[in-house]
C-alpha cells in the first residue's frame, strides 16, 4: 500500500492561494493548509481560507500567530491608507507601500518548519510573477532561493536526502488563467477573498490594487465575478 | 555629520550570542537586539537576553514570541528528554533531537523584515560550524544560501539596492577562541545561559551537550568559568 504524499500549502483565503491548493489537491497530495495571523488589516480572509480549507478536504488546517506588526513598515499591517484606484502603470510603478517586510520569507519558514515536521517534501505557494502587484518576493529568482536555501537548512535534506520543492504552479499565469483553471478544479471563487480594505460587512472595496487586479481577471477569463462589492462611493 | 551603521543582532542569551553583540559593537554599531519566545524549555535564557543587551548598550531589544510548538519536533520544545552525558562522538554522529525544525531560518527571516525596516544592511547571528553540535542551519553553506536569498527577498534590496549581509564573526572559531574574544572584549559570562536542561533554581545541568562545550571551553581557554552548576548527581 502506497500513502498519498504530502504537502504543506500556504493558504490566505484568497483567489490565488484557493487555487493553488485545488492544484494540489487534484495532484493527489494529502494537503496541510497554513494560513497566518499577523494582525492584517482584512482578518476576514482568516475566516475564508478555514472554510476554503474544510471544503478542499485538507488533512489539518493550521492558524499561525506572528508578529509582523513588530516590525511595522506596511499599509497592510501599520496604520498607513491603502492606495485606490491606480491604473496598471501605477501599480507596476514601484512597490507598494501595501508591502509587508519580508513576509514570503516568513511565510515560507514555517511552512518548511512544519514539512519537515510531516516529513512532507512539497510546499505550495501562489505566488505570480504576472499580476504580482510588485511584490519582490512573488518573483521566480527569490523562490529558487529559498528553495535552494530551504535545502541546507534542515535534518530533512541534510540527513535523509529528502529534497524540499517550493511549489509555485501559479507563477506564470495571469489573473484569467487562474480563475479559469480554479473554475475548471471547483474552486467557489464567492468564499475567497482579495480586497485589502474592506467594509465592516466584509464587502470588497473595488478600488484597491488587489481588488481591481480581481475584477479584471473575472473580466478577461468571461467567467461571472462572485465578489460582492461595496456600492461605488462615485 | 554620520551616523553609526545600524546592525540586528540576534540574541538567545547564551554564550555565542552575546560574544556575538559585544563584536557587533566593538566595530561601532548601533545594534538592534532581536529574541525570540519560542516556548523553549529554557526560558531564563530570554531573562539573560534582556540583561545582556541592556549592559551592552543596545538601541532597541526586543522580544518576539513565535509559535514553535505548533510545529513540534524538538527535545527543546517538545516533550522529549535532553540528551546528557554524550562524548564527542556521540555528538558529532547525527544531528541530535534538540534541532528545532528551521529554527535559525525563521530567526534570520524576522531578523530580515526588522533591518528592512530599520534600514539595517548588517545582521549578526552567532552560528558556529565547530562546536556546532550538529545543526544543518550553522553551517557557512546555509548562511551564504540565506544572504543570497535575502537580497532577493526585499524592497531594500530590489529598489534601493541596500544589500544585506548576514554576519558570522564566530563561524570558524572554537568554543575557547569565542570565550577569550568576549573576555576581552568586557563580556560578562556570568550573565550568560547555554543549558538545555537547567534546574528550577536556574543552575546549569553541567551534563547536556551545550553545558559540556561551554565546560570544555573555558577550560581549554584557561578562563574561570563562571557559570553555576547544578550539583553533581552521581
Amino acid at each position: 500500500m502506497t500513502f498519498p504524499k504530502k504537502a504543506v500549502v500556504l493558504l490566505s483565503g484568497g483567489l490565488d492561494s484557493a487555487t493553488v491548493l485545488a492544484l494540489a489537491r487534484a495532484e493527489g497530495y494529502d494537503c496541510h493548509s497554513l494560513s497566518f495571523d499577523y494582525g492584517q488589516r482584512h482578518r476576514y480572509e482568516l475566516e475564508a481560507g478555514r472554510i476554503i480549507a474544510e471544503r478542499a478536504g485538507v488533512v489539518w488546517h493550521r492558524v499561525i500567530r506572528i508578529d509582523l506588526n513588530a516590525v511595522g513598515g506596511s499599509a497592510l499591517t501599520a496604520d498607513i491608507a491603502v492606495p485606490k484606484s491606480r491604473n496598471e502603470t501605477e501599480m507596476a510603478a514601484d512597490i507598494p507601500i501595501t508591502y509587508v517586510p519580508a513576509r514570503n520569507t516568513i511565510f515560507l519558514s514555517y511552512a518548511l518548519a512544519w514539512a519537515e515536521v510531516l516529513e512532507a517534501e512539497d510546499i505550495f505557494i501562489g505566488v505570480n510573477a504576472v499580476d504580482y502587484s510588485g511584490y519582490p518576493d512573488c518573483r521566480p529568482e527569490f523562490i529558487e532561493a529559498f528553495e535552494k536555501m530551504a535545502n541546507l537548512a534542515t535534518r530533512a535534506a541534510v540527513e535523509d536526502h529528502r529534497k524540499i520543492h517550493i511549489r509555485t504552479p501559479l507563477i506564470q499565469m495571469n489573473k484569467a488563467e487562474i480563475i479559469r483553471t480554479g473554475t475548471r478544479l471547483g474552486v467557489d471563487y464567492a468564499l475567497t477573498h482579495s480586497c485589502y480594505d474592506p467594509t465592516p460587512e466584509n464587502l470588497a472595496c473595488g478600488q484597491c490594487d488587489s481588488c481591481r487586479l480581481r475584477r479584471k481577471g473575472f473580466e478577461a477569463a468571461g467567467i461571472h465575478d462572485p465578489t460582492r462589492y461595496a456600492p461605488d462611493p462615485s
